[in-house]
């Protein structure tokens, strides 16, 4: 699979709307699968999860698995982000389809659980 | 002019891919614009800049204002943005068209010069 950076992407920052398609790759340099989109907190601007889309590798289809961002670097080299969890977690993780549930309390609660992360800031 | 809420849309978060066309007013409640997108820190997960894109009100056109993140607040009751810019502020403000900036150090100078904000976070 070739990747290509997104367009509009500087040293630092990248545009909200281009996020799509940033390559993820394992601990160990797999690639996993790439960036959907992120989720932000309207208020505060901070991202706080980035959602990832497996595709291929697993054989998994268009499902989409938010990850808590504490759980990503981002590595500048290599223009995309390493993600600290394991082929095994994602076979069970939380996940959705087309239609993105509605990320409310008990959803934080549910990825927080999982990813053994701490809750959003609120 | 009809606003409508993007879809995906949760009580305190946005996925990043939607915010484009979240309505923005002025701190008088005149409808200025809307937002284009987020230029987010790749690293850090953080919003740095709102692009803003003033369509008819001031007769701009399809230019685009980076703002930084503190001069926006978000009222959860409109559903969207509250900007601490005038129009007079505006009329001059650092823009751009189809093709974005390089968002380097310069350019995170020039826009906390303008707006009078602390530089980014680096």
């Amino acid at each position: 699979m070739t990747e290509t950076l997104p367009i509009a992407e500087t040293s630092r920052l990248i545009a909200s709307d281009l996020v799509n398609g940033t390559p993820v790759y394992s601990n160990n340099g797999e690639h996993l699968g790439s960036i959907r989109n992120f989720m932000v907190d309207k208020a505060s601007g901070r991202t706080e999860y980035a959602v990832l889309q497996f595709g291929g590798f697993l054989g998994i289809g268009n499902d989409y698995y938010p990850i808590p961002w504490e759980k990503l670097g981002y590595e500048p080299i290599r223009g995309g982000y390493v993600v600290d969890i394991t082929p095994d977690q994602i076979r069970s993780a939380p996940r959705y389809g087309e239609e993105a549930p509605l990320f409310d309390k008990d959803y934080d609660q549910t990825l927080s659980d999982y990813y053994r992360t701490p809750p959003p800031f609120i």
